[in-house]
């Protein structure tokens, strides 16, 4: 990886760069880089290489690589799809160190194009040479004024903007409109990458390379899926840790725009739960939009992290301040009415007939007086009332610029543990501009002031329970020393008799061997045991087949609740084997299992661990009954996890409150279930190669002190897997 | 009614406006109405009316209203507000019959301003003058060049646009922001009125005149609250049978929201809830935020309300497509993949290197040739697959103009049953524009795009239900006639004993007497009675004490169920008398009621009667349980409601799966829950006068065809209306 990312330096500050198959009509795809170059003033050498034409646009054109005088770092490839590997391999010997390789045909044409995007990827690894794209637009840098891109949104920009923001789209054209805003809006930008078909380089390489460059402090991306799902954690991971919020604009979540995705790149997306969950898990923020990708972005460039979520609004607009704080406190902000000394300080400078409630309403007397704006502020950024102060400003002409004055005047004085973000809907372009490129975010709707107050919180809040956090903890985890070995064992025994899944008797000993508490129970292959299990565990018991052809025991009407007696027990067993027998006759019957019956105040809760896309394994967690059927409240978190990762699963769901206690009745023991969800965790880290699905149903959690009860067990096996490890 | 709004004719398109309090200042709030009347062209008569002036800005200044030629229709009042009410006598002579008071110092600064405001509500009254304000920003009417406003919106725009939608403002600085959106972005407006206090004339008066105006096609509007809910709903639902969409940014649904709310105009909100049912019963369209209302305010003046919600999407680019898929399938809406006869001909335009499965994805090469996408997109508009065609267009400034000529050519011969709307991220001004004027609604992110149409079909669908349903078809419920006759007398029964609220055994009475089954029971004042009792109902019953002093019989332990014998019953007969005192010493006793045990399966439902402000009486449904308390997971209706609309509520709650049985359960009852929906609409509407809430917990929902039964509910009598109708 690291070699990668140093080859990555010679794509986005390289020394030269040639364009092979430049064309001399500058308006087309393959003539428009080196216009683009000229125009944006790349500094470093261009070539481009073309028999047909000995210069273009005053630049020297080249007949062949070969002839090129000097070295090439990177070179952009706009020749037919068929033609471009045996050039790669001249390419080589010219020191090229990425090939962008702008021409499509690939994957994204069918069968055909896969295989031969199949070679690119083969030479990329056998050569150690960077191939980008195929079918990508292209690559801009501009903090280093590197330009590699037919984009045709450079034809209607002004100028660039350089900036902190690194922008990585999987689409040319989308991302060319991300670009555009950026540009229109005074988002300035470190770099953008459009990442093409992928065949080598990927989202998750100029990830990589951006939380290690210094010149961007967000990445902002358009994302439809990685194929690697454990190396996007890790490139997440890493910015998490460096403090570089990641924004992205996720698509590939429904049916049809997984099919429009695939149609679109060949690329099957994935779980979106599971991308959920890793976002989640990483910090990463979440746009609906474009415009709401550029807003977080902004505010993340330019404003820290707020402390806390205590608001306080100073309104020019009674209207305006009530759709902010109803924005700000349906996203969990909070908008508190103020007391105290702040209240009595307000008093003094707010105009009476305005409110110093919170929003602090000074009415249209600001606009006779504007200086009533500094005066309030003044008050509430000094106040410990806040941690982030939001004047929401009229539009007037007339007292915009000392307006704006003032509160670059505040900003400068501001104390540390502050934030100042301005809400100016339809305000002076002039003056909101003057703001910005001071350092003070300027948002022009009060609805997406406060979803960017919402998303500077939230990654605060993250970084804050992310910090150091980044292992389980095993020490603090109920964990029995010879859980591994028995496990094993448990699977070893199953294996050998050719069974991809364990019964149920046999997943709960592989439950106990990592500490998980389950219900009494013991295998009877008689009658007698039977009987002599019961009197052990006391009546009343429940007794169930276990057979490998009968999983679904309900279903065959193999399970008997409830027996209160040794006579039932025994009329019973001989039902269920009968029962058993005219359900499959061909049934392997392994015995009776005998089991408490859990009789106690409990909430029926599902843990499960499974499988899901791109990413391997996920644990869930979710409540028993209808709440996952229905409601599809489930709680989801991918591996590896940290604790806090898992103890944020109980409460994320909407029927926590269950957990806590409704109705009269006590809270249940919260802390005993999340203890088996950090033993699952364990469990799945380090089962994954022999166990490919776990699931729990139920998990009796009894009330506050008296733990938890695993009633029913599935696991499956992770054939592939042991077949690989077998071979 | 009709006589207001005839009056309000003199406010929207006056012959005359006097302005009372003119400065010469043109910058001051009393010197700008004057300016922008001059800069913007206001065809009729002006009198500015101050003492201190002959003339200002060339235009004859009067010394007092007496003074004044002529007559004046609307007179704008920019006084101090103590001497406000001596000059509106004075306006009765000069014919005013619209006062426009601009001035504040009313109900938003407290008690004594509340009294001064309520002088001017009794004036209009007594006078039938028309007050608009106090403390209103103003008012424009852009098709009759009416200008009676000093909102600084005017500074900020260039020319004014008229257009077909009418804009309310329950703010003025706020809805200025909305004001120079919609004229920056070219949604032309026929009104905009800010309404000020509301001393008078209100919101619902604007409504109801726009209801009527032929200029107004859309109805926009930024609101807070309305004092008479009913009145509110009147004005809905005649923009529903006129088919105008009514466009709403509501706030005030968050406790921090309404005291922002209040403290801004003294008003008190409401119940969200309640809104947000009547907004669903009358097909109001909510946005969230300004460009939300515009957006969908310019679609629907510009586009015709869909067939349905099939939507065809044609993309110049793949990752944008993939987005607008994506949200439009979030949102409901249906991309379906192509087949059939459409997918042939497509096959025959499309590029092979583009998809034709919808979205149909011409990529890059769009941009050299642009005829594709006007050759796409006439097979989709002829196609019988789609209800909607939306291509999202490049921003491409050289095949810009190419490509809004052929979409131009397109829209004049589309299909009537077709709709074609243009996502266009970054697109050309001028080309976007171009479209826009010519009557193609262009959006310019995926995300809007997928919002609008979602709203487009959200009123078609609305509309479709809608149409000619106004009354709750009493015929088909089924509906004792005697009912009002019984319900009276259980209820003056108990108004004679002094009693605020029925019990079970009463309130189960009401429920019959409205035709809603319920268990089969009976009150016993003996253990022999009892006995009685449950023979004739069969055993296991219920018992439980009727007394009107507890009525929170789990928590007093005076219930039991599931008596299996004569010999149980007569002993939980004693026990529970016995407990009843021992709770509650003082407790009258008015019997043990002996009730059917519900044994069957059923799903437990609750359907309540309340009141909620500024609205009445709302049904309200939601499943038992945790459902209602956990999730809040309920439908509320606001009275009068028509048949459909208590027919939505049940599908509408997340829990209605259970409804429909699951986990091989039998589906429940449905329609007979339906019916007790009907029937509770039918008595609220037919009690509203006496009863005030009502709280059936729980209906029992059965199997289908098995009907429902009433297991406990309560009645609580309104006082208020019982002791006014005594009086």
């Amino acid at each position: 990886m690291d070699h990668r990312q140093k080859k990555l330096e010679s794509l986005f500050n390289p020394r030269s760069i040639g364009i092979l198959g430049a064309s001399s009509d500058l308006n087309k795809v393959s003539g428009r880089p080196l216009a683009y170059m000229l125009r944006f003033g790349y500094p470093g050498k261009i070539y481009p290489i073309n028999p047909k034409y000995k210069e273009i646009a005053g630049v020297q054109c080249f007949p062949s690589l070969a002839e090129v005088p000097g070295e090439i770092d990177a070179l952009m490839v706009i020749i037919p799809a068929e033609e471009i590997l045996a050039n790669l391999e001249k390419a080589l010997h010219k020191g090229v160190k990425v090939a962008i390789i702008v021409s499509g045909g690939f994957a994204e044409t069918g069968d055909e194009g896969r295989k031969l995007q199949q070679k690119l990827t083969d030479f990329a690894r056998k050569t150690g040479m960077l191939i980008y794209g195929p079918n990508t637009t292209g690559f801009l840098s501009l903090v280093n004024r590197t330009v590699a891109t037919f984009s045709q949104g450079l034809e209607v920009i002004g100028d660039m903007v350089p900036g902190r923001t690194g922008l990585i789209t999987q689409s040319g054209a989308f991302g060319a409109a991300i670009f555009v805003r950026a540009m229109r809006v005074g988002l300035g930008l470190s770099h953008w990458a459009a990442t093409g078909n992928e065949a080598d380089l990927e989202f998750c390489d100029f990830l990589e390379y951006m939380v290690d460059d210094p010149h961007t402090r967000v990445i902002a991306g358009f994302l439809a899926g990685v194929e690697e799902g454990q190396k996007l954690i890790q490139g997440l991971d890493r910015a998490a840790q460096k403090g570089k919020p990641v924004v992205l604009l996720k698509v590939g979540g429904t049916e049809a725009g997984e099919r429009a995705a695939f149609s679109h790149t060949g690329a099957i997306v994935g779980s979106a739960r599971a991308y959920d969950a890793v976002f989640r898990q990483k910090g990463v923020l979440l746009a609906q939009d474009i415009q709401e990708l550029i807003d977080y972005s902004m505010a993340f460039c330019l404003t820290p992290l707020p402390r806390g979520k205590k608001v306080g609004i100073m309104t020019e607009s009674g209207g305006g301040g009530i759709l902010l704080t109803e924005r700000c406190s349906e996203l969990g902000l909070e908008v508190s009415e103020i007391f105290g000394p702040t209240r009595e300080r307000l008093k003094g400078v707010v105009p009476s007939l305005g409110s110093i409630k919170n929003p602090v309403d000074l009415t249209g007397q600001s606009l006779s007086n504007p200086s009533l704006v500094k005066g309030s502020l003044e008050v509430m950024l000094d106040a410990e009332d806040f941690d982030i102060v939001v004047p929401l400003l009229l539009m007037s002409k007339a007292t915009a610029e000392k307006k704006a004055k003032d509160l670059w005047q505040l900003f400068q004085d501001l104390r540390s543990n502050k934030i100042l973000v301005v809400c100016w809907p339809e305000g002076p372009k002039e003056w909101a501009q003057f703001l910005i490129e001071r350092g003070i975010f300027v948002s022009v709707t009060p609805t997406r002031c406060a979803q960017t107050l919402k998303a500077l919180f939230t990654y605060a809040d993250f970084q804050r329970r992310y910090g150091g956090r980044k292992t389980l903890d095993e020490g603090l985890i109920n964990l029995p020393a010879d859980r591994q070995k028995r496990a094993l064992e448990v699977i070893q025994k199953a294996t050998r008799r050719g069974e991809s899944s364990l019964n149920e008797y046999e997943s709960k000993k592989i439950l106990q061997a990592y500490g998980i508490p389950t219900a009494k129970e013991a295998l009877s292959t008689s009658p007698d045991e039977a009987a002599m299990i019961a009197r052990e565990i006391g009546y009343p018991v429940v007794a169930k087949l276990i057979s490998p052809e009968i999983p679904h025991k309900t279903e065959a009407g193999v399970i008997s609740l409830n027996i209160q007696s040794e006579e039932q027990l025994r009329r019973d067993f001989q039902k269920i084997i009968k029962k058993g027998k005219a359900y499959r006759p061909d049934a392997r019957i392994d015995g009776i299992l005998i089991q408490e019956m859990v009789l106690e105040q409990a909430v029926e809760t599902i843990v499960g661990l499974s499988q899901e896309r791109p990413f391997g394994p996920v644990i869930l967690f979710g409540l028993g009954g209808i709440f996952v059927e229905i409601m599809q409240d489930v709680a989801i978190r991918v591996l590896p996890v940290t604790r806090s990762d898992v103890e944020g699963m109980i409460p994320q769901i909407q029927g926590y409150k269950i957990l806590q206690g409704v109705r009269g009745k006590r809270p249940a023991d919260v802390e005993a279930l999340s203890m088996v969800l950090l033993q699952v965790a364990c469990l799945a880290r380090e089962l994954k190669e022999v166990i490919a699905e776990l699931d729990i149903n139920p998990l009796m959690v009894l009330e506050e002190g008296n733990g938890v009860k695993a009633v029913d067990a599935l696991i499956c096996l992770n054939k592939e897997k042991l077949s690989l490890s077998k071979a």
